[in-house]
């Protein structure tokens, strides 16, 4: 593999009419895990996956996730999604996802924030042994850093859920993606035809399980609002969506509804 | 094209963790997905697409598919799948789709009967305009058709489901594989340890939409399953789930739990 694959992964798609939403575009959930999967992708291809994990007796989880699009990629189209390493530290590297249209011009990023674990204790692990098989890249990501997601005192709604065997994944935990779904099912499809989501951020911060009955709680405005999903006393994720009117599509404008 | 990458087209497919359920294999609503996905793509490139299909007012419609599997493809596994069609008549065409391991060996197949409906009165259309795109193939399927499925009588267990946004597809129904995904969601994640579906079938008979509250109908024995979903009067899908103990893997066997 040449230096410049190393540093920079990319893979083209092709967007199905099967796996588009009502709006007939790539659903939030599907780019989300799409971003996993192309991390997992990259990372196993310069020796940092998995399995090189096992190795040192960990594992590789996702701590927060920022999606930021000016425009979603559309039915029957094509588009490419690139990654590299922003930076390591210590406990975590910070990788970029670029989605990209046809013609190679950005339409969005995602920004996500992986911590390696000890499989047995739960705690962070150490990364520098396998820092040199994480070089990041000099390429630039233009959205902002994740918001500090704070707790919601006091939620203007909430509803039930309780987690079922196809919301779980390879970990026994419910898949991160599912997440997402859970979240954005807070809202009507009517609101959805009305409005787009310009940027989410989720922090995952505790695991859920099968059979799990959690609430959701969403407080905030017509155009920024928090979300989280609580077990009992343990907060699951938290989540702040910023929708925009359609009407607006195309610019990242901050008009409200 | 090929005359025969006509009459058979095939896609590679790797098995990523993150697409994984909590047995490490591909889910069966995955499986479902990715069987819809190669029929769009095999269509679309013969010519008998969403698009050939919408000159004749027209669209296709999924109306039975059955998914049997000798084993799953498992995490981190390299598979294939290869599509044909079988039979057509007048009103619908039947699709094979072979699931095959790295060595090209099949773990698996699906049948699929798609109707052509009329958009407007959704009626089924006259195919004969189309017959000259779709060339059926000589290769054999070795599972059976779909068991005709009656109504369940008296269900010995049942549960309710609201659908709600992420369950909506681009036709804005309810998605074909969530309808997969709410039927095995009657188990608990402990039965899927100790048996796993080796005979799936499911009958599309009408649609349900956003907000629909349905109750999910089951009878039968350890071994063999009917489900329905009904939505008020009307029944949305009806399905057969035959189940095998896991310690049977690699078999077709009919063992009783």
């Amino acid at each position: 593999m040449q230096n410049d694959q190393r540093r920079e992964f990319s893979i083209d798609y092709f967007l199905s009419a099967a796996e588009c939403n009502a709006q007939q575009e790539m659903s939030l959930s599907l780019l989300a895990q799409r971003c996993i999967d192309i991390a997992t992708a990259h990372a196993n291809r310069i020796g940092a996956g998995y399995s090189r994990m096992l190795e040192l007796g960990a594992s590789w989880v996702l701590s927060r996730m920022t999606l930021e699009m000016i425009r979603m990629p559309r039915i029957n189209e094509s588009f490419a999604m690139t990654t590299w390493i922003q930076s390591v530290n210590r406990h975590f590297s910070e990788r970029i996802v670029e989605i990209a249209d046809a013609k190679g011009v950005a339409i969005g990023y995602g920004r996500l924030v992986w911590v390696g674990i000890d499989i047995v204790s739960r705690r962070p692990i150490d990364l520098t042994p396998i820092f040199s098989a994480l070089e990041p890249s000099e390429r630039a990501c233009p959205i902002e850093r994740q918001s500090r997601l704070t707790a919601i005192d006091q939620a203007d709604e909430t509803s039930m859920y309780r987690f079922r065997y196809s919301d779980i994944d390879f970990n026994r935990h419910v898949t991160s993606s599912r997440y997402v779904e859970l979240m954005l099912d807070q809202w009507s499809l009517d609101y959805f035809d009305r409005n787009r989501v310009s940027r989410f951020e989720i922090a995952y911060l505790s695991e859920a399980h099968c059979d799990d009955v959690v609430e959701v709680r969403r407080k905030g405005d017509s155009r920024v609002q928090d979300l989280e999903i609580v077990n009992g006393g343990s907060v699951i994720t938290r989540s702040r969506v910023t929708f925009v009117p359609r009407h607006t599509d195309g610019s990242m404008g901050c008009d409200a509804e």
